[in-house]
């Protein structure tokens, strides 16, 4: 079987969607540490083709990727399965270092390998890449049918179109069910959304800093970003491939998005009033949290599609686990998973309250983990031990 | 004396700053119920000429014109008038209704007028419109000595600029000292600023819903507002001036500040997760939360010019009351006023702990009033009844 390379962040500028390579070879694509990677069983990035998909609102995408990456080994009985599921911008890539076709390391380092919470002696752990993205899976820089990139014709899609992708890429694999179902932000909506679609397959999810459905909030803060990349006046409405990239739209979103998963108070103690060494903000220079905030929008347009920030920021605008189901109340009590909900105390995006709707609304809820951080929303990563401690009691379950 | 109307916000796009006519017809400009304006003896808006003004980045600005309304009549002995200092987007016109030049009914409509807080009957109210706005006062889009716009060549301004420019034109009025100065938010650091400036002439003042320095966090929201603005393609460096206003920018800008000014809470209260009214957001159509931010950015940009916004909101960055005078704290103990400070206890960009600052620090301070609202920072707006109540208490002390 060949495999279409799609969904590329990095050469959306150049419309190269990569070339046609053998399966087999995508295993070996990066260039990662043998000892290490031994020791993990870590399959490299693959691809599943899953066929086509019709979207919740009557999209068509086909035939349609999805790309993982796993690590240790899939038990005989076959029960021994963890999902991991990734935020907005990252990808299936859980751990590990940079590479080529991979340039950014991996976004929970620590979270897997031998004696790691996803203990790689005891469980096969998968990530996949969503569907929408650009690293790998399908997604608005793959080429369509006709040979030409999506573009502006890819459909919108919703976390639920994301978990019947990953649905038939697991399917596809020959797993059944999952001892557990992870993920944080956007991730955990797909963990939620998984534990509510597919019961059955879900022993347990651990759901972080994540909500049943997009707020007011979180879709007034999506806002401005959406009208920023749509307003570069390289956007093209959306057909930008093989001319320059939208960045500097991409780059005001991260700064406005970057601004919500921190607090006031770290960004307070860290920066203060304080220049940008060497610049001088009264004659034109920067403070020091303006170069931090452009930072992160340059390291983001270096690797992301801007179409696909669009297309999975209206994803998650699209979230409410409750639709078509009698609302979130009644979506939640249909849970039979084992659930841990946990949030960041000082997240002023995706807010404790939000966690507590989860852990008081699914049967087998208990009250939620408070992970304790100033970093806000980030903390989620940031506060790697507390992350671990919840995983570990998760799975000990 | 003829003064040259300058400044201007709603012909920004025509590059039109406005015709040359005589002070004693400035008076009459907008049309207005002639009996409520004999009751409040309101001016209309009139215009000053102070002369050159070099700033505090020795950048150079001349001849300077600023703009104000007064309402009330200033007494024999000089010693009732009462400042009012505006916000980011508001202007000289506090109390009053929409007229010709005046595209915005007042901002703080119930507190100027016979018995309102700031009684007609005893006090004479001034408000000035800031420099390097755009509603009267010299800004970017007034015209310089060349007979062009300033555009791209206005410099860089501080808060402290523009009290300079204020103390310039109440020296033209003969106005030696205030009963009070009054402000909220950019209008708070101006009070704050005034006070700290020339404590001789400021007998009370009312700072709200403000800061003694800006934070890193508000310079952080800030830093997207300023890049959407400086990527909007009809942007051109600030030489937009007989071209195509860049509209789509300060759209983005103000979605994002106008976010920073509500709260989680109403928004969601408000909106939810609401479709707008014959929208499908499922199929490209908007959120109700989106409608609503679009909305108000559409708004201001009628009526606001978009070197304004830059100018302005890099002159509240720039806002630190400490600057040159040993600290925060340090300048905060030499103010001789009597201090009323007040923050919205839900604000989330002007954090009740950056009023607590300014009440600890000044030399005759007392407890700040915490505004009670769901409504984040706007609530110094919105919250009429509760401002009335302290600026009634401040001005009995």
């Amino acid at each position: 079987m060949t495999m279409t390379l799609t969904g590329s962040c990095t050469d959306a500028s150049v419309g190269d969607t990569g070339p046609v390579i053998p399966e087999a070879a995508a295993a070996t694509m990066r260039g990662l540490d043998t000892a290490s990677e031994d020791a993990l069983r870590h399959s490299g990035r693959q691809y599943l083709a899953i066929g086509d998909l019709t979207t919740e609102n009557s999209g068509h995408l086909g035939p349609v990727t999805i790309a993982y990456e796993s690590w240790g080994t899939l038990n005989a009985a076959k029960d021994n399965a963890v999902l991991v599921e990734h935020a907005l911008t990252g990808d299936a890539h859980v751990v590990g270092p940079r590479g080529p076709g991979q340039p950014s390391p991996g976004w929970w380092e620590g979270l897997i390998g031998p004696n790691a919470p996803l203990d790689t002696e005891r469980f096969f752990v998968i990530s996949t890449n969503v569907l929408g993205g650009c690293m790998g899976s399908t997604g608005p820089s793959s080429l369509a049918e006709d040979g030409k990139p999506y573009g502006s014709r890819f459909p919108r899609l919703t976390i639920r179109d994301q978990v019947a992708a990953e649905i038939a890429a697991v399917d596809a694999l020959g797993i059944d069910t999952f001892a557990a179902v992870i993920g944080g932000s956007m991730g955990g909506m797909r963990a939620l959304e998984w534990t509510v679609t597919a019961p059955e397959r879900v022993r347990r999810s651990v759901i972080i800093a994540s909500t049943a459905a997009a707020s007011a909030d979180q879709i007034a803060w999506a806002a401005p970003q959406i009208a920023a990349i749509r307003m570069d006046p390289d956007f093209r409405g959306g057909d930008y491939y093989g001319h320059a990239t939208p960045t500097a739209g991409l780059s005001v979103a991260r700064q406005i998005a970057h601004t919500t998963y921190r607090t006031a108070a770290e960004l307070t103690s860290r920066f203060g009033r304080d220049a940008q060494p060497g610049e001088d903000p009264a004659r034109g220079g920067r403070y020091a949290v303006e170069s931090y905030l452009e930072y992160h929008g340059r390291k983001l347009v270096q690797r992301f599609d801007p179409n696909s920030y669009l297309v999975l920021t209206e994803a998650m605008n699209s979230h409410d686990v409750g639709r078509g189901r009698g609302g979130v109340e009644k979506a939640l009590r249909q849970v039979t998973a084992d659930v841990t909900v946990a949030s960041v105390d000082s997240d002023r995006l995706y807010l404790p309250s939000e966690s507590d709707r989860i852990a008081a609304g699914v049967a087998r809820g208990r009250p939620q983990t408070l992970i304790h951080s100033e970093y806000g929303h980030d903390g989620f990563l940031v506060e790697a031990d507390q992350v671990a401690a919840l995983i570990r009691a998760a799975l000990a379950r």
